[in-house]
């Protein structure tokens, strides 16, 4: 067991802000992670197609490369960094890599989500490593695979998009509209020009998916995980939800009973006083509830160039050590798909909002409608306000399954004197919550 | 690099509550284990004087003995776990056990405050683990020495005592003087019959310490520490706090600039609005500000039985596999302390409470002092209210130095007409702090 420093060649595929972040952290922090973790990981290639670009940070251009194959083939690069991302170069270069027995550190939450099992398999003695996929600077996969391995983990309640909390945050104090707001996002930086990945809900659904495979030790596809946006939420929900005591939050929700397996993402109703729903801004957030540590909460920036870098080295470290010893950590999930529950059991508390042509008797009507399909009410609230032709109407109600309430909302939205579409929201308690 | 499982030999020291749910957790959760880290960790041996006390669990009495030494020696122990806690035959068990090569696993914080450097120095191949040893269930110890290796860490700010949280958070809620919440704690279990380590701030010093060492890379003796606990925290005082926005905590401030290390445990004036002062009853947590992955957030159990016990589990998994690599982490700072910053530096907000004598001039005399120590005042509170003999005022400073505000303090304290002794703490904004 040496004490003697490791030195370990790295390749960067992709000189973007995270693969720019990354060479930036190495060059300068090399010191200090060689004192701290004993091994010295040195730049080798950062390959991209565009070399012209201004990154801001200092390099030595000999470093620099067009051709990511080649980068990936030479002798001296034993861990490959992938930040290229989506499934197509990306797939082809980390399988390349994985081949010629080198580590793969990727940020590339699609890749995983729905290449995971190959490349894993693929994987052989090299490893992949992907701390940085999820929740950016929160060293969250190596609580889940090391801190808490001790651990069955039943739930994870993640916030895992900075870009839908940020929105969602800012409608919230500024009372404006989506639209709104993420113009304003666009403007500054905070949403991308296509926001669709972020704000339809599928990039959480990617780090749910990869959640959710940690948690139950095997793969869960991309399409078992339940997937809303945050365009339908209206400041009039963020209103009634704060009188009630809740936040919207876009949230993953992953159960992971001894029956099976369900993983949804959509905007919930999370309690003020709880730490989940005091995350705001770009910070995500997740809580992972163990059957032996309790509740464990984490919080951080989940994107970035330094954060996702901080991640990202990181796993260079850990795959450079683990290089040294020889030993890798087994796969992080077996390849096949666990039990996924069907909706029938992903029964929660709803937020239930209509917009009533203001006459006597739809109340009723509503009421009857969401009675039949055996969902019970907790509470109604109609409040007095101006006589518009349609008024809001909100019904809270007691546990019932989210099939019976999709069925509901559907009947309601086609029933004569419903304005605008039903809006309906899970309430996540987040404590104490029975299974089932 | 073999997928093969690795079996390796455990011993535990101490079989009270937490090592009781160590073996507990070994016993129940031995195939997970073997599926998600590689290795499978065996019992061989539980070594208590007391073996008639009821623990709770089910455990081959074979497995059980008196003799510590012996349990140590054993050629089939290769982890041993020490929860004896102390720093008398806790020491002499860990120095053998190192000796022989062994790792040691322990969640003993004054062992490691105050013997750190010589355990580190014996501990050869074995490695010392410790991620039970601050902050129970969460993975805190990791995070910094693994997922954070990439960043300088400038400033750890902590609630790492449960007891002291949980009584601050009870003091609040129902209004109730400390004697009071403190003899509430000790009957349900909260608090120990002799509660001075916990109230007065030691085992949160403890913590602090190896926190601050990790942060900087130096063992920082726990003589460096100031000290304060919650005695002096009235009911009065979290009232005027809630008014302007704060909570009062005990708080571990960790300091780490290139000038030298700081680190002081004291209630601490914590901002409503962040997630730290959110932060309630038995939870611990850790704010981890980096230089590269910005703040992040740990939130826990910081004792118990399971909580603690899934830490050490954890660290059990890891010994193994490094052991299986034949390759170990470096230690996890050198033994020779930091430049440890004198008080001067350590510059802050402060909250100061007087009782002042209900006659003219007097809050005027009060100013002036506190004006002489080159204090300057942000904010002066004083209500009216029933005509007692002594009001309380409240005077909210800029940022001044801890030493000119305890000398301010000293003479308040003896000025005629200043009733019951000062209060003063640190008001933490915890964001944007500039480095002085």
């Amino acid at each position: 067991m040496a004490a003697d420093v490791h030195v370990v060649g790295v390749g960067i595929l992709g000189f973007g802000t995270v693969g720019a972040g990354v060479a930036d952290l190495l060059l300068r922090q090399g010191d200090l992670l060689a004192e701290r973790a004993g091994v010295r990981p040195v730049l080798r290639a950062v390959a991209d197609l565009d070399l012209a670009r201004p990154r801001g940070i200092r390099i030595d251009r000999g470093l620099l490369t067009t051709d990511a194959a080649a980068a990936v083939a030479r002798d001296d690069v034993e861990i490959v960094v992938e930040t290229i991302g989506g499934t197509g170069p990306a797939y082809e270069l980390t399988l390349a890599a994985l081949g010629r027995g080198k580590s793969v550190v990727t940020a590339n939450k699609a890749l995983l989500a729905e290449r995971g099992p190959e490349l894993f398999a693929a994987a052989r003695d090299g490893g992949v490593y992907f701390e940085a996929a999820v929740a950016g600077g929160i060293p969250i996969i190596r609580a889940l695979r090391q801190g808490l391995v001790a651990n069955r983990v039943p739930r994870i309640f993640g916030i895992l998009n900075g870009t839908c909390n940020y929105i969602l945050t800012r409608m919230e104090e500024e009372r404006a509209p989506f639209e709104t707001v993420l113009r304003e996002a666009q403007t500054s930086g905070y949403a991308e020009a296509d926001p669709t990945l972020d704000v339809d809900g599928h990039d959480t659904a990617h780090k749910a998916a990869i959640l959710a495979s940690l948690a139950c030790g095997r793969a869960v596809p991309l399409s078992a995980v339940g997937v809303e946006g945050i365009r339908d939420v209206s400041n009039l929900d963020l209103d009634y939800a704060r009188e009630l005591g809740y936040r919207i939050k876009l949230l993953a929700v992953i159960r992971n009973d001894p029956g099976g397996v369900s993983v949804h993402v959509g905007p919930c109703l999370v309690p003020q006083g709880h730490l989940l729903g005091q995350v705001r801004e770009v910070f995500n957030a997740v809580l992972v509830k163990c059957d032996a540590a309790g509740d464990t909460l984490y919080c951080g920036r989940g994107a970035g160039r330094y954060p996702t870098a901080s991640a990202i080295v990181g796993d260079i470290v850990e795959a450079a050590q683990r290089r040294a010893a020889g030993r890798s950590l087994p796969p992080p999930y077996l390849p096949d798909p666990p039990k996924i529950r069907a909706d029938a059991y992903d029964r929660a508390r709803w937020y239930l909002r209509l917009m009533l042509l203001d006459r006597p008797g739809m109340l009723a009507r509503a009421a009857e409608v969401i009675g039949r399909h055996d969902i019970s009410l907790a509470s109604v609230v109609q409040r007095e306000g101006p006589r518009e032709p349609h008024v809001p109407v909100l019904f809270l109600t007691h546990r019932a399954a989210y099939g019976a309430v999709r069925r509901a909302v559907r009947e309601l939205a086609r029933m004569e004197g419903v304005g605008a579409p039903p809006v309906c929201f899970r309430i996540e308690d987040l404590d104490g919550e029975p299974a089932g």
